[in-house]
């Protein structure tokens, strides 16, 4: 029952490439566009003033169909417990690289959730495509980007909430299967078991949906794309077989760590947001356990973001997010455009 | 660079019933093989005696090739204070059931691993196939195996585990993916974040190895068989999908909660046997968490074994290890043969 999804973006080859906020800019998404994929820009770590200015640099680069993937967790309350908590968790590291640790307030805040002004930027640039992670928008919002001539994609990590996606008006789904890098797009419960893998997931989701599914979360090369069909997908949405790609921003510590045996192994860890996310298994990993009392989705990042800094200038990882899926085989050096070709078969 | 499953096994479809201790005996075991599949007998659970008594009854009901499996996990030492901390988490339980804890001798032996009573059991019944479960044997048992005749499978949770088993003497193995229900076959580490889902896993194994590989975990259709192929499986090493089966023992709370909207919710949990299992979520799992502190595999479950008996006899799976992996939707009654003919893709 699944509508090609070539039809419904306008584009040539059922890839799309997944947002990765932080490792990649315009460039990345024009490159898939231009091969005949669905390029993505990821707005949650823009200002508005950014996003305009991205989304500008974008249609300059491409006339074909892009997306625009937007946040939209609810914003908790600052608690300030669990901040100094973590702020003590962290205070051997803020010694050991003989830094200052940052000013309690919170500024996480820098991972806005879709609001008005960035609905006003959708209806003024109309994007083919916008996607949404962590549900949907309030009704209001999302008839705003459906009114602009967008078709909306949610991201499913569940079964239910696939089905809350379409019954809320998304047009296609991303199953996020559990093999994939980056954070979950979870927004039912808070539970990490009912997250299911991508070979569980896809099939279970086409079948209780009447929309496209696209298949995420392992899927890093063509056998993978036809796989992800066979069990139902109509297309991928692929995010870490681009982290290597000339056009991504990833940066030197993360590519490097792409590159190493040490990307066999992550591990689903709270440590860099407040929120459960894949990456490599890094040395605060490793020595805080992946998942710890941190401030909620997006805080926790603030008092980590100055022991990354410095330990980055340096060329070390240690508390950088390196967001990687479990099949970091599909990773490729090379022009995007090709890595598009190739997910498709048509290289 | 996989031979065929088939010819390696002597059988017509690239299909494996997974063994699957304490659901099944030698009646699901040969009707897969008679319908041209590998029905696998679980050993795990069985004395020599039964274990034989089975065998007899598996040869008189198919001349076609089979499996036979086993444990060979390392015994732990006996550990009395993890015994009674464990004891002491389900004192509640037996005061609400209003029955005695057992005493604290360890009968988890019942669970014993490959000996060599078994491997005279092997060599006198000379099984086309013998799988293991948590790593292989020793050199000398191992050997008495190939000896006999038999293919070796080992079951492997990671690409290293996979590159193991193939150095250490398997000709043939299972790349169980997070998904799959029942016991990890987890043997090189204890660490859960390092077990990849199907479909990052069997593409990376059949890349590491140059034996055929088996796709288990969330294999449950013929669409889910092809879809295991195109990512570089051999053939499906498929358990729940058995478990409805006419010939499966599954108990009645067992089967009621596979057909019930509880069966969406599967996640590992030590608290049946002390080793990570995935099954669906009882109010055991959900009172204590899915993994506490219980003594290690396999002695868990004598502690719980009073609690089960007590509560299946009533109906009640509270305190039953309810094995099912993420894709339910797989479970189909009927008989055993139709599931295996569906499976390939030969209704």
């Amino acid at each position: 029952m699944t509508a090609s999804i070539t039809s419904l973006f306008g584009i040539e080859l059922p890839i799309v490439q997944a947002p990765m906020a932080g490792v990649q800019d315009h460039r990345l998404a024009a490159a898939v566009c231009n091969a005949g994929g669905l390029g993505s820009l990821p707005a949650g770590l823009l200002s508005t003033g950014q996003l305009s200015t991205e989304l500008a640099a974008l249609k300059a680069a491409t006339s074909k169909p892009f997306n625009v993937n937007f946040f939209c967790h609810v914003p908790p309350a600052p608690d300030p417990e669990r901040e100094a908590a973590w702020r003590r968790a962290l205070a051997p590291y803020y010694a050991e690289l003989g830094i200052d640790p940052p000013p309690a307030t919170s500024s996480g805040a820098r991972r806005l959730p879709f609001n008005a002004d960035a609905a006003a930027i959708v209806e003024a640039v109309r994007p083919a495509v916008v996607s949404f992670h962590f549900g949907l928008p309030a009704a209001e919002l999302l008839a705003r980007v459906h009114a602009s001539g967008a078709k909306v994609v949610g991201c499913a990590t569940t079964v239910e909430e696939a089905r809350w996606l379409e019954a809320h008006g998304a047009d296609a789904i991303v199953a996020q299967g559990l093999e994939a890098g980056g954070h979950r797009g979870i927004f039912l419960t808070k539970d990490l078991s009912t997250q299911l893998g991508t070979f569980a997931l896809v099939p279970q989701v086409a079948r209780a949906v009447r929309i496209p599914v696209l298949a995420a979360g392992g899927v890093a090369d063509a056998a993978g794309v036809r796989a992800a069909m066979a069990l139902g997908a109509a297309g991928a949405w692929a995010g870490s077989a681009y982290l290597l790609s000339d056009e991504a921003t990833t940066s030197a510590p993360h590519r490097a760590a792409i590159a190493s045996p040490a990307a066999a192994h992550t591990a689903l860890t709270n440590l860099y947001s407040g929120g459960a996310a894949r990456g490599i298994v890094t040395r605060l990993m490793r020595e805080l356990g992946p998942i710890g009392s941190t401030p909620a989705f997006p805080f926790a990042s603030d008092a980590l973001a100055p022991l990354r800094a410095h330990a980055e200038k340096a060329g070390i990882g240690d508390f950088s997010p390196l967001w990687l899926g479990q099949n970091g085989s599909g990773c490729r050096t090379g022009p995007a455009a090709r890595i598009t070709r190739e997910l498709a078969g048509a290289a």
